[in-house]
C-alpha cells in the first residue's frame, strides 16, 4: 500500500524520545505518523524508575504506558510496524515498512533508541532464553532461589543486580573495571544488600551448561576458582545505537554509530532530526536517561515545526 | 550564621531545573543545598500542564509538588530563602542569604529561571489563570472556539498568534508599533491566516471581566471602538532571565541577560553551571518548557558530578 499523502513529519521510534516528540508535534499541530516496534522502548524493561522527575517511583512499563496514553490522547496511533528502509526522494522522505507499505513526509525524526550490546562470548547465543537474559524485569521471577550473574558496571547493570537480589538467592555482579560507572547512590544501595557479591576487575569468558546455563567461566580466578556456578546470566554491557536504518539517508555518525546532531537537534541532512539514545550532540554529556530523551524529543518536534515554517511561507497545516 | 562546611554543590532555584538537578545530585551522592524562594517556579501558576510527558493532564501546582516530594525523598530540604549575593572566594563559592546566612560550595548550579515580562496594566494580575496567560503552548487548547488577544510583536508573540489561530475562533494581535520585530516569514504566515486580525500601533490599557476575562480596552480606537470582546489575553512581551545575582560571578551573558552555557551546561566560569530558563546554549532552540528545564537540570547535575570527579581523583563523596 502506498499513501499519496505527504505528512509533515514521520517519527521513527516510540520510546520516550519518540513519544515526547509526538506529544509536542500534536501540540504544534504538525500532522505526523509515529512508528515503534516496541512502544515504550527500553524503559519498558526497567523494574523501577526513580529518576524521572515527577514520579518518585514507577515501573518502567507504567511510565511507558503514561507516555503512550498521553501521545495517543491527541489522536495519534503508534504503528507497531517494523521499518524496512527510508530514503530521500526529491523534496520529501519515503519510509517503507517491512511489510511493504510506503509513507511520505516532509521531515523525519529519528528516535529509534539503542539495543543491548552483546557480551560476545561462547554460550551467550546458545543459552538465550535458557538462562541468558537481557531483561531482568521480564525474567527475574524465573530465578527465585537460584544463583545468577549480572555482567556490566553501568547504571543498568547495577539496577539489574539490585532488582535480581530480591528474587534470586545470590547475585554476582561481574565488571571488568575496578569501579562502576553507575551513579553512586545505586552503588551504595547495591552494597547494602546481603546476597550480592561483587567480582570486579574480571570478565566472563564462557557460559556453559547442558540444556540450560549451569556456570560461567571467569578470566581471572575468584576465590581461587575460575568456574562459578550460576543458573542465570544477565548481560548489561551497554548499548548499540539503532541507527543502521539511517545510513541510507547519509546522516553523519560517529564511529560507534551515534547520529551526530547540532544543538538544534538537526542531523547533517536537512529535514532529518534525531533525539534520544541514538543521537549525540558533540560536547554534550551523554546522559541517556528517560528525562533527557523526552526533552530532546520535544526539542526535535520544535525544530521540525520551525523547519516546516521556514520552508513553507503559507503552509496548509497551521 | 556562617557554616564552615563546604558543600559539593549549591543549587540556586527550585523550579523544574533546580529540582531535577537536586534529584540527580542526590543520586550521584553529591552533597548539596537547594534554595528557592518559590518552590516549583513559574509552573506553579499553570492551571493545567498537558505537555509534560508522563502526565496527560496535571495542575502546575501538583506537578511542582511531585518534583518537590521526589527531591525531598532523598533527604534534601528546599530552603525557601532569598539569596542576597554570591561570589567566588579562593577555590569555592560563597552564597549569602538575604537574612545574612553564609553557605559555601565547590560548585554552583544557577537555575533561577525567568520571569515573564509583564504588560503592567490593570486586570493582568487579577485574571492570571482566568484568561490571562503567558504560555500559548500550555493553554491554547482551553480557548477552542473562543476569541483571544495576543499582546506583543516579536517572534514569540507572532508564533503565539499563529499557534492560537488553530485553536481559537478569532485571534487579535495587538502590537504597539506599526511593524513587527518578528521575522518576515512568520509575519507572512500570520497574514495568511483567515481568523487573525492585526491591531498595530495600539496598546492594551486594561483587561476586564467579571470572574474571567471578558474584554480588553485599547488605547486607540479599533474599528471605531476601544473595547474589544475577548476571552483570553496572551501576554508575549518578553522574558526577563533572573540572572542578576550571577553578575558578581562574571559569567558571560547575552545582551538580554541570558547566561551563556556550552553543551555540557558549563558557564564561562569554572565550577558554575546553569540550567533552565535563564540559560542559553548558543544555536539551540530556546524551548523553555518544564521537560527541557528538568532535563537540563539533570544534565547540570551530571556535569557537576564529573567536574568534582576530575577535581578529586579519590573523592570522599562517592
Amino acid at each position: 500500500m502506498a499513501e499519496d499523502k505527504i505528512y509533515n513529519c514521520i517519527v521513527l521510534g516510540a520510546g520516550p524520545a519518540g513519544m515526547a516528540a509526538s506529544i509536542y508535534l500534536s501540540r504544534y499541530k504538525v500532522e505526523h505518523l509515529i512508528f515503534g516496534e516496541v512502544p515504550g522502548g527500553q524503559v519498558v524493561d526497567a523494574p523501577v524508575v526513580e529518576n524521572y522527575p515527577g514520579f518518585t517511583s514507577i515501573s518502567g512499563a507504567d511510565l511507558a504506558q503514561a507516555f503512550r496514553g498521553q501521545a495517543e490522547s491527541y489522536g495519534v496511533k503508534i504503528r507497531e510496524e517494523m521499518i524496512g528502509e527510508i530514503h530521500k526522494k526529491d523534496d520529501h522522505f519515503e519510509v517503507k515498512s517491512k511489510k511493504g507499505d510506503l509513507y511520505k513526509a516532509e521531515t523525519v525524526i529519528l528516535a529509534l533508541g539503542a539495543r543491548h550490546r552483546l557480551l560476545n562470548v561462547p554460550g551467550e547465543d546458545e543459552f538465550l532464553g535458557k538462562g541468558v537474559s537481557y531483561c531482568a524485569i521480564c525474567d527475574a521471577p524465573f530465578f527465585k532461589g537460584k544463583d545468577v550473574a549480572v555482567v556490566g558496571g553501568g547504571n543498568s547493570a547495577v539496577a539489574t543486580a539490585i532488582h535480581l537480589a530480591s528474587h534470586a538467592s545470590k547475585v554476582y555482579i561481574v565488571h571488568r573495571r575496578e569501579e562502576y560507572r553507575a551513579q553512586p547512590y545505586e552503588v551504595e544501595k547495591l552494597r547494602s544488600l546481603q546476597n550480592v557479591e561483587e567480582i570486579l576487575g574480571n570478565t566472563v569468558k564462557k557460559i556453559q551448561g547442558k540444556n540450560v546455563v549451569e556456570r560461567i567461566l571467569l578470566a581471572q580466578p575468584y576465590r581461587d576458582k575460575t568456574e562459578l556456578s550460576v543458573q542465570g546470566v544477565f548481560v548489561e554491557v551497554g548499548l548499540i545505537p539503532a541507527s543502521s536504518i539511517a545510513k541510507a539517508l547519509r546522516v553523519k555518525m560517529d564511529e560507534q554509530g551515534y547520529i551526530k546532531i547540532n544543538s538544534a537537534m538537526g542531523t547533517s541532512v536537512s529535514g532529518v532530526f534525531a533525539a534520544g539514545d541514538l543521537a549525540l550532540i558533540p560536547g554534550a554529556i551523554p546522559l541517556r536517561q528517560v528525562i533527557t530523551s523526552a526533552a530532546d524529543g520535544a526539542r526535535a518536534a520544535s525544530a521540525v515545526y520551525q523547519y516546516l515554517h521556514q520552508q513553507h511561507p503559507t503552509p496548509d497545516w497551521g
